[in-house]
């Protein structure tokens, strides 16, 4: 049985994974703890439940979580989590449960959950993309995880997508994110002369609701969105050659609004030699469970 | 003893490398050949008086060329070479010289040479580009050189830079490969209203004489190509993190006029978690063997 901790801004999930199902699971807030130590011990009470409640043995223990070093297993300076500095959380875990903890970024988790679980499942050379309020990439090659030298590769939300382009959280401009995330959309929406009433409610969800009642801002906000994440998609493919490419997330789930102009586009940009070579589909797994499958993925590797 | 041979636009050479060493070579013209089996023929005669010369055994044998799929050892309608025809090269040189032969992408090659005998020794995760008449780029990741769907990964030429840019041999626009190849830079010079007469004669040294002679618009040219090359080189590091990215070509030894821009331009455009995890350094391989080296590592990999 592994231990899947999956660690988001807000919520920190966790369950007990088997053969690809998520067998029990719990949730606490990332927030609220006195320090990091009181934050994995917290994660480590509720952990123990789970294992008495099934009566069975922990194997080992995958995490995903934002800014994450799997070379080192260290959460680096994470923006958007409790704590700034660097925290060890794979051997923090690892102490406090006495089994291996393998610890990766978030959008790799997502990457190496569709490999071995869902839509990607037999493909030697894989793109995961997952959509949402970030924008991240996870990559495998020759049957491999792409870590690279900050163990964190897969970064394809921050390549430049237009030079000297929107404004992005990384300190840069024009970064893939800054187009194709949910707040990206909703700032296209916004560029567009869009209905400033109808994004008071979160998410994209009110622009594609407003798209299928005939707003034009809101169809054209979508195709747009489209357009950039087709040729940010083509500009990997170029460089690592998947043969697929799994679309992951909230926006994913805006249906055909987002994936019918994707296709067209996708086939438009795609260099010559990738033609017919490489399809893109949406995720294959669970919503509610897919970052818990992913972090079951990294804790089942044994690659730490 | 391998054979390496590489397939050029104009001239084909092919040497015997030991231990990364040329030990002897030849060249013929790549085309003038009544058809590919002719020219696969003229290739193997030359060999053989080299084998002979030589009085060694062959091992195995290297060949890069442009459009080559590594994985079907088939040139695949190569816009460049004589043959518009897939020509499947790596089968009939096996057959004509009795050793296994192995047919990659030049710039797959040039990574491989790299990586074998070059700057690039030592690296798990590297990154080679090639600036030339095309842009081309070879990558390492997890100790592999990455292949793909297509059996030819790694087209950093062929990422959008500039959407809706400058167009490209390849029918799309904006690919880096217009902005930062030797037209691409000659491009720029003009645009920039530099002297028409100097442009005369080809390649990109009579801007680099020109930039050094204190002419502006050759000077603001070779700015702008770093500042383009910067971010295409950091778009790749987001994705699979090189822990080294190795120049390759002729540009790259017009010396500190790219060079100095582009490590400076690199630092400012670079991800935050990749600062002080990557560098950018020239090639480490004599020019003119270069090629052949890159075709030689490709042989000994044993991986076709």
């Amino acid at each position: 049985m592994i231990l899947a901790i999956d660690i988001g801004g807000t919520t920190t999930k966790l369950g007990l994974v088997e053969n690809g199902q998520v067998v029990v699971r719990d949730r606490i807030n990332t927030n609220g703890h006195a320090d990091e130590h009181a934050f994995a011990d917290a994660i480590a009470e509720h952990a123990r439940k789970l294992i008495t409640a099934t009566g069975t043995k922990l194997t080992s223990i995958g995490i995903g979580a934002p800014n994450a070093n799997q070379h080192t297993g260290i959460i680096e300076m994470a923006p958007n989590l409790p704590w700034k500095h660097d925290v060890p959380l794979a051997n923090m875990m690892a102490t406090r449960m006495g089994a291996t903890a393998v610890l990766g970024n978030d959008a790799n988790a997502a990457a190496l959950g569709e490999w071995r679980y869902g839509a990607g499942k037999g493909y030697n050379d894989l793109m995961v993309v997952t959509l949402g309020t970030g924008v991240g990439g996870g990559f495998i090659v020759n049957g491999k995880l792409v870590l690279g030298s900050a163990g964190n590769a897969g970064e394809l939300g921050h390549t430049t997508l237009v030079m000297d382009g929107r404004p992005c959280t990384c300190g840069r401009a024009g970064c893939l994110e800054t187009y194709v995330s949910i707040r990206g959309i909703r700032q296209t929406y916004l560029d567009l002369g869009g209905d400033s009433d109808i994004i008071r409610t979160e998410g994209v969800k009110p622009i594609a609701d407003a798209a299928l009642a005939g707003d034009r801002a809101a169809q054209f906000t979508f195709q747009w969105t489209a357009d950039w994440l087709a040729v940010g998609l083509a500009n990997a493919v170029a460089i690592t050659g998947p043969g697929r490419i799994v679309l992951f997330g909230g926006i994913v789930r805006s249906g055909r609004l987002l994936m019918d102009p994707l296709q067209a586009r996708f086939k438009k940009v795609l260099l010559n030699i990738y033609q017919g070579r490489v399809d893109i589909v949406s995720s294959g797994l669970p919503e509610d469970d897919s970052a818990l499958l992913g972090a079951a993925a990294l804790g089942g590797t044994g690659d730490h």
